[in-house]
């Protein structure tokens, strides 16, 4: 990676000597971006690549219409959910066999919170995070709502720090790896041990660091692990999720959605529930084949890509963002809330603003597309394969320019819309 | 409807006619079905549509590609699930605000299973038919193991008829409207009522009744349905389920797949779950957007279909073929398993035969595509909007010879493949 550029004055010249020597460079030809805009939201929804269009259109026009049924078996679409997982595996420190692709997070997490239940009998408490991403605590909640006896307990609520809450009457933690709004980056080796030395199993929520960063589940003795492919891995809208069990569970996992996909023989059509060996037995039915094919064509990308490198592209993006807008922008009432020290940052960036919802809407019309997390954050993604260094000089001047405006306070940017 | 030819001995010209008077002839060009193939598995994987292609194409090159993150509110994602939900209520007689789609029939089996265990506090028993669906029952499976007390009985198993087992201890009924296997109908009013009588629920299981047939959920007072969108409804492979509540059970529905879709305000961020009111309940983490966009698609093409001539089509053709391949196969050890009568008949017609897998095999190769269902089952699917007279006649052709030259019995005809 070259140098940094003297990040006190970058300027246009800089700027463009960074994305010149930058390695990752070519990928962002293989992305389908929209002319005009300057896309900081692939933490929210991944853009789309050439791979996963053509993948799509052949699941579609040759799989689905042409082959029908027979797809099933010629085309692959029964073992994808397995071959997917070992795709995003390598992506996530996982060794073949311990992942598999199907469902939504939500539902996922579902499953690994039952299953380390499960594990971990006489144990009944579940800690998770007051500030996680919702789902993880409702669903929590749906868990615990099943089972007599058990309850969850929250750090910011409950105690102060996750540590506190941590000891021998948790069966599990349920860990945010990136928080979804700070961006802030959990030490996930470190806390892992801290949880096994309790004698509690981990489940970690990558949502916001699987492609997004190097993760190193087996490396980290990691128990279980969920997460999206719709944002960095840039699955599609709403692609299929990930779910992650170290082999050394395999054996004595029981989970309650226990759908036929999960069966050993699930063609053989028998009345009773008998679990598949290994990962599959997470999978419960028939998953959107169409929504996958995309996927399948987003993750062969990912083939080619090195981590360590994308990691260190990704800080050089989110250090001149932080760098760049605290300079220019700083006066207008922007504060940073993700971590300012490199080990504790995911790929995003995130500012308060007290007027984050107006000032987020003014940035959308300019082109510039990030996203506003309630109540008063401005969210910023930063997407390696496609991100440039430009994108980030274009888009602190826009956010500089509708600050020291004020066109911001125009009363359209004020409107509210269904998905905010 | 065109008067049947005489059944006894039906020509080529006597088939003809009965197409050129089909009143849902032009249906067929709707959809892509390729050349050289009969296909008659549209109860396992419903044909593509051009309106389904159009929808996907659109979804994936405007909406994802150059929309991005903005669809969700531009497209009008984040009301795909209740829209299409009342795209499906329309063809099962469910008035609007019932029906939601999303996940899978698995995943939906278990909510609403949990959702009656909860409406019936005090019964503890969830009965189901030992000829179900297999997924049903491990669904079923997963929810007893969650509750404490609870236990499954079988139709077929714990006594010879669902009628037996509907006692005062019965929490909630589960049952096939149509038998996939089988291809028997149920008397959904009859059974409901009986059911109703006892005082426990019904869950009507529409996968293979759900644009096969007309179904009328409110007038028969169902308590809650759910199906898949991938045979007769066209929508692609995988497509999102369905899930249907009455009405009167929404303002008490609990279920514990209670993620942030199901949430009454998602982007509020609370910690804690607070259900949304209505159908939306059942809603639980994010969509496969390319997926549910195809299925508008092919939901889209049911505007124009009328219900009551669609049954009359399917009976025409079901009776047609179970005539022919007893006229002209009989000899050669194929037995009906379908029930003969129209009223307890749905859109598929299955022979049992010895070396069933070999001759669908034999089959396939022939480019007539049914499927095998273990151990010894033909099944057949006849999907009205696409089948015409003429394959039905054309099927039954290649089976006769199929039979009477015994290629099935070469052995490469016997390799199994992963799914069957």
């Amino acid at each position: 990676m070259p140098a940094h550029p003297d990040l006190a004055s970058p300027d246009p010249a800089s700027i463009e000597a960074l994305d010149a020597a930058d390695p990752l460079r070519a990928f962002r030809d293989r992305f389908v971006l929209p002319e005009g805009v300057i896309y900081l939201d692939g933490n929210s929804l991944g853009a789309a690549s050439s791979a996963a269009l053509a993948e799509l259109e052949a699941a579609a026009r040759q799989e689905w219409s042409r082959d029908l049924i027979r797809s099933w078996n010629s085309a692959g679409w029964f073992d994808m959910p397995v071959q997917l997982g070992d795709s995003i595996g390598r992506l996530v420190g996982a060794a073949d066999g311990q992942t598999v692709v199907g469902d939504t997070t939500s539902i996922n997490i579902y499953k690994a919170l039952h299953a380390a239940l499960a594990l971990r009998p006489g144990r009944n408490v579940i800690v998770a995070e007051s500030g996680s991403f919702p789902t993880d605590l409702y669903m929590a909640e749906g868990v615990v709502s099943t089972r007599p006896g058990a309850s969850l307990k929250l750090e910011g609520v409950d105690a102060p720090a996750i540590e506190d809450l941590i000891d021998q009457t948790v069966a599990v933690v349920l860990l945010n790896h990136v928080n979804y709004k700070t961006g802030e980056l959990r030490d996930m080796a470190a806390l892992t041990k801290r949880i096994h030395a309790a004698g509690a199993l981990a489940i970690w929520d990558l949502c916001h660091s699987a492609g997004a960063l190097p993760v190193e589940l087996d490396v980290a003795n990691a128990d279980f692990a969920v997460g999206c492919t719709y944002k960095y891995l840039n699955g599609g809208p709403g692609a299929p999720a990930f779910i992650y069990a170290a082999r050394r569970h395999h054996e004595n996992i029981v989970q309650p959605l226990s759908g036929w996909w999960g069966h050993a023989r699930p063609f053989a059509m028998e009345h009773a529930y008998a679990g598949a060996p290994g990962i599959r037995r997470f999978q419960c039915g028939t998953q959107p084949i169409l929504s996958m094919r995309a996927l399948k064509g987003a993750l062969d990308i990912w083939n080619a890509v090195d981590m360590q490198i994308l990691r260190q592209k990704s800080l050089a993006l989110t250090d001149l963002f932080i760098t760049l807008v605290e300079a220019r922008c700083g006066q207008y009432g922007v504060t940073l809330e993700t971590p300012r020290e490199r080990e504790r940052r995911g790929s995003q960036v995130s500012f308060a603003h007290a007027n984050a919802y107006e000032v987020m809407q003014a940035l959308i019309e300019r082109g510039v597309i990030g996203d506003f997390r309630a109540p008063a954050t401005l969210r910023f993604g930063f997407t390696p394969l496609y991100t440039s260094y430009r994108d980030v000089w274009d888009a602190v001047a826009v956010l500089e320019d509708i600050l020291a405006s004020g066109v911001w306070k125009e009363p359209r940017f004020a409107v509210r819309s269904a998905v905010t």
